[in-house]
């Protein structure tokens, strides 16, 4: 058990390097819309958006100016006022980006957009082309689904897709049964029935089973960009004649797995990340891995909700406590 | 709905108001033993402190010596090297201290001690008088358990503990179910079928329902001092012929209501603020609080996993880094 739950640490880390020492983190310059914060940009990607001076003004050393604090950061103009124009403005430069080529995460283009806000809680800023919000570091938010079931002994099996080979991300790497991205103007239970039904063929008789139990937040950063992440979690229990199948071609295929099984994978390198913190919450609400088994139970509870709304976009905090 | 989610909103920053502006954060010496924080000392507090010479060491200015980086903080003087050492002369300093009359907090002696350990998987240093945990602000654990059932018409139904009149902190106040400290040498899981029994009498046949499902972390500080705390939580699904009777006089009476009336209460000033903490964290387990009917939900979620163990004792890191 030493080693599983040291498996458990590297991952929380995995999920979290943004977090560690050695990370980009303060290099990084808050992306600000509006005067409020809504991202983080790295310095490698910063020499990217330096020629697109009609968009983006790039402040590197504090200093004051008569209308107010002005602190490092990049600014997206403020003569792009409406969302709309805010979302044309950034069509034009991640289409542009795409173009030149030079960022890995653009190559991965989703032709998807993402709602850009500060806080969950606040109003939509502008969306944006899902590949590119990495660049900016805004928070994206998902949705998970565990699908489970017990069997006629009573065994707890859950269900894993594994990833299309096709994917741009993570591609044949093992995953939870459906998972999806929560694109601009869909609710997030709709959200999850959508990619229930797309990517596993769940029947109505089962959705009716889907329960929101929390949801998950971590910050990592990678070659592409630093992905501030939150994900809702919904639990649906299954029962054992069903079978998921898949439509949209976005998972490969899906596997059974008794619950010892899938504690042994998730702290393998066939998971990914992120879906393995999904399992361990899991686990951890059903009562699998307790505080009494798990020397680090807090530690790995705290890592899985790390606080991205309250101390991760603090400029407008700092801007606020500066003016006090 | 609005005054509810403000009202959650409410109760979260009352949780967590050491992080708040304006809380005395700032101005906390870390508590180190034997190279290792485990807590934080208050300005206040401190003077009661000054006179054990023989006891602590406090350094309030960064130097540098020959043998190590000496940061601020109250050290316990490395004289007392052993668990025993330490045990014995902290309980004469809180004896001491209580004698003096001049701390709230000991006014309420348990008689009960807490092990300290700087993050819940390292080595314990020592164990603590419960009362004068919060003078050194080391993270204090304990187990609560949501007692509810679903009746015969479906209805989700939870039992309520008010607090006995006579308990040193917060007396007559609304209550989970069971709850209880964590004490020296008892395992978690323990804890909780001893507070289950002794609290509501719970028997054999329910407490093997009784299931671990999570933990929940903050930081308040109040007039007795700095409390970080991090709560087991344990969901008892009972049945409705199940009914609690107190036998250790902790609880002044038992109250059984529908979670609209839980929730009506939560956000009331006649609840205990954690004790709320672990029913929304109840609630959202359940699907009943979800993220499309809470705009904040979050930033609630991240506020209930407040980071204790990463980053609220990070003494011993800031020397580790300072090193390399």
């Amino acid at each position: 058990m030493k080693s599983w739950s040291d498996g458990l640490l590297k991952l929380v880390a995995k999920c979290n390097n943004f977090e560690l020492p050695g990370s980009s983190k303060n290099s990084c310059l808050p992306f600000i819309v509006s005067g409020q914060q809504v991202g983080l940009v790295r310095e490698d990607i910063l020499e990217h958006l330096r020629p697109y001076t009609d968009v983006f003004e790039i402040q590197h050393t504090n200093h004051g100016q008569s209308n107010g604090c002005v602190t490092p950061g990049v600014y997206l103009l403020d003569k792009y006022q409406s969302v709309e124009e805010r979302n044309e403005v950034m069509k034009y430069v991640l289409d542009d980006l795409r173009r030149k080529n030079g960022l890995v995460s653009l190559r991965g283009w989703r032709n998807e957009t993402y709602d850009i806000r500060c806080k969950r809680s606040d109003p939509m800023m502008m969306k944006m082309e899902r590949s590119g919000c990495c660049l900016f570091g805004t928070i994206q938010y998902g949705v998970h689904i565990n699908g489970y079931f017990y069997d006629k002994d009573g065994q707890l099996m859950m269900w894993l897709g594994r990833r299309s080979k096709t994917k741009p991300t993570y591609p044949d790497m093992l995953d939870n049964m459906c998972a999806g991205g929560l694109a601009s103007d869909l609710g997030i239970m709709e959200c999850a029935i959508k990619e229930c039904q797309e990517e596993a063929s769940v029947e109505d008789r089962y959705l009716k089973n889907l329960k929101s139990v929390g949801c998950i937040s971590y910050c990592y950063e990678d070659s592409r960009g630093v992905h501030p992440e939150c994900q809702f979690v919904f639990d649906l229990e299954l029962s054992e004649d069903f079978e998921p199948n898949n439509t949209d071609g976005e998972v490969g295929s899906f596997s059974l797995h008794t619950i010892e099984e899938v504690k042994t994978l998730i702290v393998s390198e066939e998971f990914k990340p992120n879906c393995a913190l999904v399992i361990l919450d899991f686990l951890m609400r059903h009562g699998i891995v307790t505080p009494d088994n798990e020397p680090n139970y807090p530690y790995l509870n705290e890592m899985m909700h790390f606080p991205l709304q309250s101390t991760y976009l603090t400029f407008g905090d700092c801007c606020e406590n500066s003016q006090n």
